[in-house]
């Protein structure tokens, strides 16, 4: 064997070595990527017991989108969750009826993902998605329509009821309960995969240089104590470890009773402002330093900062492909919107 | 020639009469179909000035989608004019920037098939797309975003500027102007082909017996006296001219300086309750009579209401395959939302 052979092969092995390193790294801090194949995802979050299917998913997206779920007709999930807008709505707090402002100043998380966090909305008082589908329908400040309300539209469409027969079998019972159990297996497939993911699935070169040199500097930084998993984020952590939020005057959340916060997802979090649970923050570079104060005690720096922001748009996803729903349309019985 | 041949010839002689009666009398009546081929449409709805290209489309596809050209960040065209919805809202009058009614209690029109309207809005003011979509974006009681802040909105946004400088060139203006004739040429694109086109264009089986029972029924009452031309609509026409609206204190509109309003569309009228330019009626065949005493100065009966209203079934349109787009992400420069 030649030597420059013998070289070439000691190159490869360090190259995969000091690659393998940083994967490993990151894997080491909890962080995970979504599974490239779909039958891997699919074990994810499928749940036997309502399996995804695609007659489900194309009601449930149906049901996302309209309005008529909503007191007005004016209000729909993707009102506050745009799926054009990363998930979100783009303004600090969410507006809802009769234009009110989410009473607690409390942002609109994105719906991107979201299939992959432990809990739901900012104090994780939901345990899953189906759950947390039925809050903001019913709130005075958001949707504003009881549970009967959104019953009787439904079941007033006659489209509607036979996609849910065709769903989920000819005995369904239309109920609110099914109706918010629908939107949510929509809301699952909701997942965008990222050159992240790719980088973390073997393919060393899916990341430049400069974004690996910003995974290195959020790891090193503890960044991902709290921003780890499929989501990097969606777990239960403590609010205000280090210090108190400098905003902290801008609505009233300081956690759940015991003082937890549900970490938001870095995914697509460059497309997601304004920032934390109030808003407040509407540039990245200054969230990123905030965090460091508030929640771990540190200084990051204007260059750290910079250094994770180029790590963050490699988190940017591919969004799946959502063709514009025709709804079907109203009935004479339907119940009308009313505006008080 | 044999007997039994001749009369054979006959015999397809006199059916081709027969569909063709219809058909003529159709005609005649001043209804048009969608033409057939898009080469034939192009030339009915495309500007040699603004022409209609996939660039422009796509575009304007975004722009109609993003409430960020909204003061509040909460209000697109869409949110009025939802193409889910037959493109209208399903309220009785339109509600915008902070929860505020029309003040002349009207009724947002459909978009689609709006390119083949005379006339823009209720009174006709407008007399295009490009010089409607100005109206509702700055409006206070609409979307409430002056012409200036839409300008630095869009303008803020890398991702938008670059897709002005692919549809119209490098040197391009993105001005106000230009943002909503981008909106229009989308909007030209909203043309929804139905089984009475196929009809019309020489398909004289794409009707059923009822239906083109109907169809004799409404010219037969007077309807396409001012429901004519390709939208079945959007031509001028004199307000109440028989008699006065049963419900004419909901809202003060009474036509234009000319007692003139712009008749609806007739296209997909069964997917865009409520009705008249206030909303105030929700059932199709009591619309239908009351159009009969207020224009027409007569007595559509029941039954008479129940044959035009299975004839609007088949105007039901194929609407245009959207997909929900992915909007470019605001920079830390685009003007935050305000919502007073």
């Amino acid at each position: 064997m030649k030597i420059e052979r013998i070289l070439g092969m000691f190159a490869i092995v360090v190259s995969i070595a000091m690659g393998s390193s940083l994967v490993e790294k990151v894997k080491g801090s909890g962080l995970k990527a979504i599974p490239s194949s779909n039958y891997e995802l699919l074990q994810l979050i499928d749940d036997p017991k309502d399996p995804i299917t695609d007659a489900k998913v194309e009601l449930g997206k149906k049901l996302y989108f309209d309005p008529r779920l909503s007191r007005s007709n004016l209000i729909s999930c993707n009102t506050c969750h745009n799926l054009a807008l990363g998930g979100v709505d783009g303004v600090s707090a969410a507006v809802g009826h009769k234009w009110t402002a989410n009473p607690h100043h409390l942002n609109s998380p994105t719906v991107y993902n979201s299939v992959f966090f432990d809990a739901q909305f900012w104090d994780g008082r939901s345990a899953h998605l189906a759950d947390q589908a039925q809050g903001p329908v019913q709130a005075g400040p958001e949707m504003a329509s009881p549970k009967a309300l959104v019953e009787k539209r439904i079941n007033s469409i006659p489209e509607y009821v036979n996609e849910f027969k065709v769903a989920y079998g000819d005995h369904v019972k239309v109920d609110f309960e099914r109706i918010t159990s629908t939107i949510a297996l929509f809301e699952k497939t909701l997942v965008t995969p990222s050159r992240f993911d790719l980088f973390l699935n073997g393919n060393e070169n899916a990341l430049s240089k400069e974004e690996k040199k910003g995974l290195n500097t959020f790891i090193d930084k503890g960044c991902a104590s709290c921003h780890n998993g499929i989501a990097l984020g969606g777990t239960l952590q403590p609010f205000e470890v280090a210090a108190k939020y400098k905003f902290s005057e801008i609505g009233d959340f300081k956690g759940n009773k015991d003082g937890m916060v549900k970490t938001p997802t870095l995914r697509n979090i460059t497309q997601t402002a304004p920032y934390f649970h109030n808003g407040a923050i509407w540039s990245l570079p200054d969230a990123i330093k905030e965090m460091g104060s508030v929640q771990l005690g540190i200084k990051i720096s204007d260059n750290e900062a910079k250094e994770i922001l180029t790590f963050f748009k490699a988190l940017e996803g591919k969004k799946p492909v959502i063709v514009y729903p025709e709804l079907p349309k109203s009935s004479e019985t339907t119940p009308k919107p009313t505006f008080n």
